[in-house]
């Protein structure tokens, strides 16, 4: 179905069918003018991230139902870096003349499969003819008691991930790889890049900062120092690295630390706590009072800067 | 200063610089994963639109410093038009490596100039390089106890208009006309386009439902039949129209009243109300039980179809 037969109120019409999880403190979803909810909690959380074609991402490498399930998974990730309850998310699209209606339905039907997972309602966006390539632009509303900043890390405090990391990154690579067809759109790594999969710390009780890692490790804490205002050593042996990246980086005779260490939207959570061991989470360094180094297996140290991938710098 | 020298984060720490509204209930704006806002009222409003460059805006006819105004002014109008008070605003901005630093800074003025107007606090937002012209998504939070929706219409209410109509579709066909230039911008019908001055309604006590006129009259007021299940008569010679655009229209050849029917834009308030004289607005016509009629001062009676501007629809 071509969007010129059935034009943008028929198309709100299409995408009002597409969301339809009722939450009890939802009063009025797409339809109106706003959105309109019943406040829960004693804080709200928000949050807001955008794709563009050409930019962050390449219609001939991704499916649309992987595109509108990462534009919401890129978004959850910020929620949960606040320890925070994802409640709500609305959805700008600029949609292209290339795009029918097919399409649009794949981009909600990714947003929804990730949605339902974590109980958000799509609540509202706005839709127009874009000139220029496809756009979505989210916005996702959460709800907590109490939030976890970038600040509050203390010297003594250790530092920990929620899982392997750099996998986003080797996918991203083996994704533009000449030879990559459509068909390598599931291979493990790729999909770690095409549909991230965040995840909540169930426990926070403790936790003194938390950011997601979405420009990579060495930057990401490198947030987390300057708010908080320490500094940090990570003990390169134990960051925690998959198997398929460690085989990928061996065929490409690449060290997959520096997928770990510099790599970008692995969507996972770093954080720090003055535990010594976590069962949710693998300690990787420790918060000290000024300095940011990388230490060995051999103890050899050294200095490390906020590298990684930065909108606009040349590179 | 061109954005490749300061790179994504050193934007971000000069727009932090430009958006500093304090505001007792925001604990964290712009710079952590996500804004965390205290709730204050008993429901919050979502709404989030649109800008992109070749559909909604051409650089050669509006300045960045008008862009960043009428980005926030079109959200705050849906705020507006659900009877609530406009809070929290985060802005997405996909920028094209024509636009410098000086260009968001004007974009910000912008924003700033409004946000101040009414105590919205900008606390986030997304900024990446964008391949294919300028991207504004901009999402705002509004709260209120009650929400006004489009819902609620009786018959036997009458219908009102918050001031005259027609203003900005006229702007916007002057704007295109062969031979304007950029000093045209500053011209009244052009700046009620370019610049649209949302302004709530401060007495709400009795209205059954809002809109804000943002696609034409004749399709926003269908849009409060259709979701009241109510008809509605317009009476034309009460449609409130300004001197500009009747001056404006007599030049052209045309009929002021097409205008103020059809044009969209204006971000002024439609309602319904049992009120039949209010000062703080216009009566244009009654709601009735089923059809939608226009009526001249001689009692001539015509039937209304929602027509206007619709994103997608050949024209």
């Amino acid at each position: 179905m071509r969007l010129s037969e059935i034009g943008e109120f028929g198309l709100i019409d299409n995408l009002k069918n597409l969301c339809k999880i009722k939450k009890r403190d939802l009063i009025t979803g797409i339809g109106d003018d706003a959105a309109v909810v019943k406040s829960q909690s004693k804080n709200y959380l928000l949050t807001s991230d955008m794709l563009l074609e050409g930019v962050h991402f390449d219609l001939s490498f991704t499916t649309f139902y992987q595109l509108g399930y990462k534009t919401l998974s890129v978004n959850i990730s910020d929620i949960f870096a606040m320890g925070g309850k994802p409640k709500y998310f609305l959805l700008n699209l600029g949609i292209p003349q290339t795009c029918n209606l097919q399409d649009i339905k794949e981009i909600y039907r990714g947003l929804n499969e990730i949605a339902k997972k974590f109980g958000i309602a799509i609540v509202g966006g706005d839709t127009c003819a874009s000139k220029k390539g496809l756009v979505l632009s989210g916005t996702l509303i959460g709800e907590t008691g109490h939030a976890i900043m970038r600040k509050g890390a203390v010297p003594g405090d250790s530092i920990f991930v929620t899982g392997p990391l750099g996998d986003s990154a080797m996918g991203l690579e083996l994704l533009k790889k000449p030879g990559t067809t459509k068909s390598d759109i599931g291979t493990s790594l790729i999909k770690r890049h095409l549909m991230p999969e965040p995840a909540p710390l169930k426990r926070t009780a403790g936790v003194t900062s938390m950011i997601d890692i979405s420009d990579g490790l060495l930057i990401d804490l490198s947030h987390i120092c300057d708010q908080s205002k320490v500094g940090a050593v990570i003990y390169k042996e134990t960051v925690p690295l998959s198997k398929e990246l460690i085989n990928a980086a061996k065929k490409l005779r690449k060290d997959p630390l520096e997928y770990a260490l510099k790599g970008g939207e692995d969507y996972l959570l770093l954080f720090t706590s003055p535990d010594k061991i976590r069962k949710d989470a693998v300690r990787i360094g420790d918060v000290i009072n000024r300095g940011r180094y990388l230490v060995d297996s051999e103890g050899r140290i050294e200095r490390f800067k906020a590298e990684g991938y930065e909108h606009f710098k040349n590179k």
